[in-house]
């Protein structure tokens, strides 16, 4: 008989708990979480907050008790494993209410502590009016400092999913958000011109977004009673608005009722490290692709370990709720004699943003580029389903696939409508090796309330195809500047397009309809970069005037593109 | 130069046109519609008439004069390619209108003539009030009597993509509707049991179904002028509702006002067979994967043509547009001297019915019998995002898979949201060759407004996963009740379950969370039968039974897949 210690009783470690009794009714099993609640949905922490999840009770998946008496497993809350001893394979639980401690025994350890809010040394980061989210009582607390304090205005520090979630979740509250952001763009995981589609739509909703904006120090406001001005107003209670004053990185100040810091999560190590356990070089504790540990009888998942990214297959941390729980099922299996391994993390996200969504697989062009990996990009901007039948909303998307051979290296995608379902389709097929040609074949559900016969998939694998064929060159909206005397740009939308959307400095308008007509009126000694409204008809023009002996580059996404490229917030 | 003549105007035809364009700025192409409107959208013609899409010129995309004003071909609209003679290269086209013709040469042929509905022998078929639904004028000619007549009741008959779409549009202009399909379901791409989904769901919204019955005469009702019963009754016109008497398979008879036949489409072959070229086996034209017909200068693509199935590679008419758009693009490159291939067909698949959708990809069990190919099945019913975010429902999945090494036959998916992605999904996997084990690990977007972290696809390869290693036995619906001595139906659902959703008859009930506490209670001589909702308490309960040495299986699906499995209509 196997005795099977947890050190975590949420994603991961609630995950390995489960498998490991279907896998061995005999294993003694004993999970400890420090905190009073297992196996809550965090993810859904900040729903809650803005109103959207209305039960609190929704959010408690299960109690110690449902668990054991599922899983018959020793669920000991607010118990803290406070250390390990290797040699001895014994861990040290410390009561969290009594500060007793007590030993128990193991014959395998899962570690699965998950990461932390990064609080950086800030002065006053400890009053009462600063909180991160990360857990029910971190939730509690805002939920009750909202009620309580009723603030008109809220500062989020950190413009990444938990950020942008509180944002939202504040506005739907009626509070006024000052969002901070050090990075120039939210949303690390997507590129910088696909954010400021999130920038847009922060600032539509009344968002204060201060981009490469930090924060320096918290100050609390000391609020004089103030003598009311009239006699009935003597029983109203004074409202303690705007009670922290906030020092930002460019020397401005603001005034604030409640802060919340989201900058980021580091791997919660302290326990591994103590009992001497090897680290990654990003900080996160050591896995092998049987989740193992350095040490053969300890093995850890979740927020707290690094895993190869899937395309580099570098060491990554990815605190993500889907990789959690499938490690903590391979954990359980290998504690109990299994050889299961973990594949490589793709680290595919989606963010809900107001009505919006924003999403990721692979690797983004930042990463791209700092690795010198040699890349191509296109985009596309394309109706989630038939333009004819109600409800349809451009997606724009943008793939990042090697120029060699077509291998998908990464994509992103935002708009309102069928983003999550586009970058699943694109996230297996990266996993499955497919190349971006193959994804202009993909046979995907149609009918005109879900799709298109060619669907926005279709449609960026045949961009790129193109590419790749030699049909198409293409150029991005660095290039239609760049050694302007041996260039022209060539706008082949319709007149009324250009007064409506806007037009691009210097270019030469000829709608495409007329452009055989006109093709005297080009030159043949300059390099001509055509722009339509989303690529389409660029390409079009592009293989009418490379077959008439024009050197042309057709600008991928189109004006679209470009004004997301421009964009400034 | 190359002269290419194209036979066809709409979704295969255009798509080749416009492509042969790109690919030659020289070539002369002509395309010939035989009906008025070139690249409409047929599939949007059902929402027309429901009323969904307001607009009729939404639904045509293009007009000769755009089409040429872009891509410079020749639309010659109202004119049919009434004979092909091979050996001189020439078409003779024949004017709709004045019955004139003329001959066309061509360099090479493009046959994209579709499928036209089937008109089986029936008696009053040529009625004035019976209609099919193909193209514009068959639409303008429906809604036409939906305004003049005003029918108070309408028959469908088929219940196929067109067939279901029409019930929707007439019950959506509040007109009764009575559905007569001929086999014992509707939607043959999927298993009866998934139709069931869809048979209450037509029941939930006032549709008459009537399943095995077919359509055997259609007779006109000879209405006397009735005798107005009040004088105030004088002015007002006589309604003439239910207009056709319709005799029905089963000897009942059937008054109605309107009659739809969406029984099916044939391939248009008329013109191949006189120009003596090949047909399949299923009476399409015959192709070579170039999309290249028995005559190396004629292509053809589209509903007319037969293309091998993804799975099986025997031969299919699979009439779907997007596999139209593919090979009519496929056909431009080849007639340009390209060498690209045309690679099978999944017949990928989705059809809105009301408030749900039912998708499908690869092969049905139906199909997998017949064949006698291995396989193996299991359901999951999961939510389609996490059950704690308002709006989650469940998506009811099937997934067909080889028992000998996980291979993806197909896949069937129902509900109310989300189905769209899932189908999407296994396709992706099924088209790259990933088996359901890879299902189970694949990373998918995850937040609460858009999936779990454990995604329907993912259970669903976890499901088939235990079965495919062992870890679990399963058991289906047919099976529970077969040689019952040397078995017994133990159901782990919770007593106020079985009281809300119902029971399996003789079934013993022991919760779940009383089960290893009662083990002395089950038969150590008797294959235990579980069953619990979905199939994941079973699962658990399987886990414990099997380890404490009793013989048992999981009902997959659960008791939800019971009930479609045993539902009537």
């Amino acid at each position: 008989m196997s005795k099977i210690v947890i050190v975590g009783g949420v994603a991961g470690g609630a995950s390995a708990a489960a498998r490991a009794r279907r896998v061995s009714e005999t294993a003694e099993i004993i999970m400890f979480e420090r905190g009073e609640f297992i196996s809550f949905a965090n993810c859904g922490l900040p729903y809650h907050i803005g109103g959207e999840i209305e039960s609190r009770d929704a959010l408690l998946l299960q109690t110690p008790e449902s668990f054991d008496a599922r899983f018959k497993v020793d669920v000991r809350i607010q118990q803290e494993v406070v250390a390990v001893d290797r040699h001895a394979k014994v861990v040290t639980v410390r009561h969290s209410q009594s500060g007793e401690t007590y030993q128990e025994s193991y014959d395998k350890l899962l570690l699965s502590p998950g990461a932390a809010p990064i609080v950086p040394p800030i002065s006053g980061m400890d009053n009462h009016h600063v909180y991160s989210l990360r857990n029910i009582p971190d939730m509690d607390k805002i939920l009750s400092t909202l009620a309580l304090h009723e603030p008109r205005h809220a500062t989020v520090v950190g413009g990444g999913f938990i950020g942008l979630e509180m944002v939202e979740a504040l506005r739907h509250r009626g509070v006024h958000v000052t969002l901070l952001e050090l990075a120039d763009q939210v949303m690390t995981p997507v590129d910088h011109e696909m954010a400021n589609m999130v920038h847009q739509k922060l600032v539509d909703n009344g968002v204060d977004l201060r981009l490469s904006t930090g924060l320096i120090a918290i100050n609390e406001i000391n609020i004089a009673p103030l003598e009311p001005e009239a006699t009935d107003s003597y029983d109203k209670p004074i409202a303690h608005h705007n009670t922290l004053n906030l020092t930002l990185s460019n020397g401005t100040e603001l005034n604030t009722g409640l802060v919340i810091m989201a900058i980021g999560v580091k791997p919660e190590t302290t326990l591994a490290v103590d009992a001497g356990l090897a680290l990654g070089q990003l900080g996160g504790i050591q896995v092998n692709a049987a989740m193992q540990t350095s040490d053969p009888d300890i093995f850890a998942v979740g927020d707290a370990v690094e895993t190869p990214e899937f395309v580099s297959g570098e060491s990554s941390l990815i605190p993500l709720a889907g990789p959690a729980n499938r490690q903590g099922r391979i954990a359980a299996d290998n504690m109990l004699g299994g050889d299961r391994v973990y594949r490589r993390t793709q680290g595919t996200a989606i963010c809900k943003i107001f009505d919006m969504a924003i999403a990721s697989t692979g690797l983004n062009e930042k990463r791209l580029k700092r690795d010198q990996v040699a890349y191509e990009k296109v985009y596309v901007h394309t109706a989630s389903h038939a333009s004819y039948y109600p409800g349809a909303h451009p997606v724009s998307l943008k793939l990042l696939f090697s120029p060699d051979d077509g291998k998908i290296l990464g994509a992103q995608a935002a708009g309102l409508d069928g983003i999550d379902k586009r970058i699943d389709v694109i996230a297996v097929a990266q996993r499955a090796g497919l190349t971006v040609q193959d994804l202009e074949d993909l046979e995907l559900t149609y009918a005109p309330p879900f799709g298109s016969a060619r669907d926005v998939v279709n449609q960026a694998g045949m961009v790129a195809s193109n590419v790749l064929s030699g049909d198409e060159k293409i150029c991005h909206t660095e290039d239609l500047f760049s050694s302007a005397s041996d260039r022209m740009v060539l706008d082949v939308r319709n007149p009324g397009e250009l007064e409506k959307s806007g037009a691009i400095p210097n270019a030469v308008n000829i709608p495409l309809h007329q452009l055989r007509a006109r093709l005297a009126e080009l030159p043949r000694d300059k390099q001509i970069m055509i722009a339509c409204q989303v690529g389409l008809r660029g390409h079009v023009a592009y293989r009418i005037l490379v077959q008439h002996g024009f050197e042309a580059r057709n600008l991928t996404g189109g004006f679209k593109t470009f004004q997301l490229m421009n964009a400034s917030f």
